[in-house]
């Protein structure tokens, strides 16, 4: 029995709230449970100096957590002058996620930065920041439309992200924090929209696995990203 | 006439919602108008290493703006490296402001950290902070209350903040971003609820200013911050 | 009594000596009675990033103390690897009060940058700061008349500053260490050469104070200014 | 066929050479072909502040590549003031992959700490650093074990990793940078010496992989490790 | 003829200004021409952590530069957040002579912290700093002599430097800036009181130097250090 | 006798092998016995700002230690965010050194940067890094005659460096790290092919040294380089 009382295979509530911050070109408000993350998409037009000159554009992203968005106060990044190994880690799996589903040259010179500012956490919030960035960044990619700024299609199909783990024994589906800390193993999926591999991170918590328990994961990762990608379309149509 | 078309004497819509992050021990989502803040109250068996052993707490304040709160998308200070000066000054602000309300003997030798962190900033981001922090430290000391951790009166009064300017030659109260960028002058004012001052800052934007105005300021932020008060009352009753 | 056995309203020992550095364009080594500090003005062809181009110039500040400037050891600033907020608060408002007096567009497009070292400090060293800087600019600007640098008028006024409090009760000017560390209530005011205000900055150190107490302080600060005026009149006549 | 004509499942030439730096407990000078990394491993009687007192210890590893070790010079990251993005994910890779198979129990409240230094870089840091890590840690134990400090097993099982790649629609093993800047696909197989997996890291470059694609890719890891494992197993007899 | 139209074995007007600062426990402002340095030594009752417990004291030192000390604006290290590689230089140098001459035993554990802040700079400020720190020294220990906190003799020796180089082929002593900017060596002397070496660092700027020469720098420095050593003795007589 | 049953005037086996990595224009593993240092040359077209457009070039170095180099693990410069002063000297005094018998203007408008990363340290790691540093130089201006990239003659001399001290009341030369830390003296000198003084760094560790013991020094030091200097045109030959 999960400690959520969820059947193996069953996400949390997950909502993704559009247009929460007035400023942004996009925006969504993602809650995986208890887990939120306020994402924003921000146009602008300049590119990293390494990328100039070559008509095609960036995307990158940035991630934090305020401070008590945890259990115990965590200390500010800001104040403590570096970001952690951890945020770095994430803030570069999100970047790279989003831009393999973007056609860089149909986005033209231009950098779209996705930050991703977790309000709460109780677990996966690579997952939530990654599922809610794909709506932030299509609502800023509709909004350069509406403007005749692009012609070609930019987005080439949807991404979105979830945990597994072995709790118990039992492959389970979308960790929230209590199983996380318990979970023998945990590996997070970035998957397409037709279901293929952007992202594997598989880690043994304490024992290592086999690989029919990694390919148990997996599938429980097919089948909780298809519910997010229907999600995303809902939020966006 | 104002943009916003609001009276000299007018605040924006004020909002205080309690009970916003689930871990914190007390927390509160201020909106002054489209400025919204995100503030919460952690207490920690914890205090500064000058102060130990003194039968003394401690409160502090850190202070953030979410890189899209603001029109241009400002750079992440964790991702800096370093607070920005502005930061510095504000957070230095609103801990003074919170401690002159408090008895820190009747705290006990714990330490009380308030996080500001601006969602969405449309002005006035210092004033809201210290407004919406007194409705987070109040539910801390519940908190603590509830659990028998204190036994006299720690909160002395009520502290609210608001900015008073001259704009188009007439003084208006809170103003926002619109007004703020255009005002020949600007001051904030902090206040117990009997209405005496805790900090004044008036600041000539670009022309100095008599006393006389300082004065009409001084008059309309009495009046928005008995305001303020009310709201703060009606919010934790 | 005053530990100092100054009258309420009496400033202590006030001296400004210019052309104390050899290679500035203007100094001025200012003393308020044991708070000795070291003010330069340089003048550079290069302006910050954001401002080029505008035909206007900019006039900005730096402020440091020498470790043994106070009773016991500071770090120095340049080991710790960053300023501390207290400083970049200072070096902020004497920045800001600089600029009010001073014509940003008849001193064409150049920076003068003003270093204020704290060589000895026994409280006021911000307001010494400013009422020797005005002097070391003066020195730097009839630097460039000389050389036909400028045509216009470039400073608009006098600025100088002092700080008072309720001292025992009794409002007092320009509080020394031993002051300023008893005192209940505190603030810094900055004025132009005719009594308007530039800057007010009061702050309730335990107890928050009226408007009554707040416009003694303020009458106070009007006459220590007129005499700091006074002072730098005869200094740079 | 690939550019070094090596057959898709077959590795470099891999050698292990022990003992290579002598002030260090244990230490691995480990090439993959062209890419050679010098492992030491140090045993000191000290402990993260958050470890202390629980009867474990602790391995944690650090990353690092001379300046020079690549085809253009890249910035000194102890120059910079920071290690990369990059460098942090990997050592932390490095430090976990390690744990997995140490009994800290058994390794008792001491800290070994694995450096990783990159001379020459050719492909495949992170894997070459990870089975030249075992060896250096061997040796680190047998070290410990011949001075009587262990009295159980500590070393649970072999580590060893590689990584795998699609390219030019062949999935093949141990990816040169040739190779690597061309790959499709990329994936960082961590196994034990039984076949387990301790961690799986698998990123589309462009184009999103399909499961039977990682599967392959899983298939010749597996092959390619137990060789790496031998030939750990050699190098300690 | 050198600029300043000194005699080869000349030294510029030296002057050593005792307690300048009244915190510090000794204190010398000293001049060589237009190099004026403030000196300040602070005693603390804490020790490096390597050093607790070995019933021996220490003694460092620091170094800085005022903006404005300079022709040109340099920029403030507080401000740039490090001290340069010339700063950490010096600073290092100042420590090590100063120790040399010093009973770290008969110190006792404490630490004496030099703290040389150069107001302006002509060339020479490492040799005028070591020359007016040993005064600064002499005095913090005559301060802790008469309140009976030493008993054994904690100064062995004097301490003098003085800059030497080749200008215009002729070996000269005590280089200004106009010198040391033309000259083709440049050597620091740091010599004890009875003429031993303590620390020798000679550059050549241009062209390498030969033996010859470098013994006719140490003659000059030999005789231009007994002078230092002189007018230390009458200052603090 | 000394530790390592050298006599007075003996160098350790000294062995400088060429073309050690790959990439590098220029590159040298150098042994002083058990000190091995690994020195790169990068060839770049580029300067630093201060330096363009004057027709001439640049030489730099920057130096490293591996942590495990020594006896005891010494903390990772990039980990601990800065440089050690220690480090920022070795590294200035091997570029002073370089320079020195380059010809900056044959050299064009190019910047050479000789990294020396210190794989294990047995005293005597700046005076291996500079004498391995001419063999990278030598052999990237080499590589560069062969691309016709210079006409003239580059490099004016050769330059070696050795450490010389008084151990035991006998000047003895090259000191490794059993003598260098008991000896009382310790001296660096640079010198070139024709037995010039590049630099001459002389610190007494305890007690000042008379001008007769410098001399010995430097007449071992005359005798050790020359040997060096013989390796030097060997190794390049």
């Amino acid at each position: 029995m999960r400690p959520s009382r969820r059947a193996p295979d069953e996400l949390r509530p997950v909502t993704l709230e559009r247009g929460v911050v007035k400023y942004a070109e996009g925006s969504c408000l993602v809650k995986f449970g208890d887990t939120h993350v306020l994402v924003t998409a921000t146009l602008e037009d300049r590119l990293p100096p390494w990328l100039k000159g070559q008509g095609r554009g960036w995307v990158t992203a940035e991630y934090g957590m305020l401070p008590r968005a945890t259990s115990e106060r965590t200390r500010r990044e800001a104040s403590a002058g570096k970001q952690s190994g951890r945020t770095v880690e994430i803030q570069r799996l999100i970047g790279r996620s989003l831009r393999t589903i973007v056609d860089l040259e149909a986005l033209g010179e231009r950098q779209i930065t996705v930050d991703c500012d977790v309000l709460q956490a109780d677990g996966g919030t690579r997952t939530a920041s990654i599922t809610g960035a794909w709506v932030a960044l299509a609502d800023c990619i509709n909004w350069m439309k509406a403007r005749n700024m692009i012609k070609a299609k930019v987005l080439r199909d949807n991404v979105a992200a979830i945990s597994c783990g072995i709790y118990n024994g039992t492959p389970v589906l979308d960790l929230d924090y209590a199983e996380d800390s318990e979970a023998q193993t945990d590996a997070n999926f970035v998957l397409t929209g037709d279901g293929r591999i952007i992202e594997v991170q598989g880690t043994a918590e304490r024992e290592p696995f086999t690989q029919d328990e990694f390919l148990a994961l997996m599938a429980l990762a097919q089948k909780g990203i298809a519910r997010l990608v229907d999600l995303q379309k809902l939020a966006v149509a």
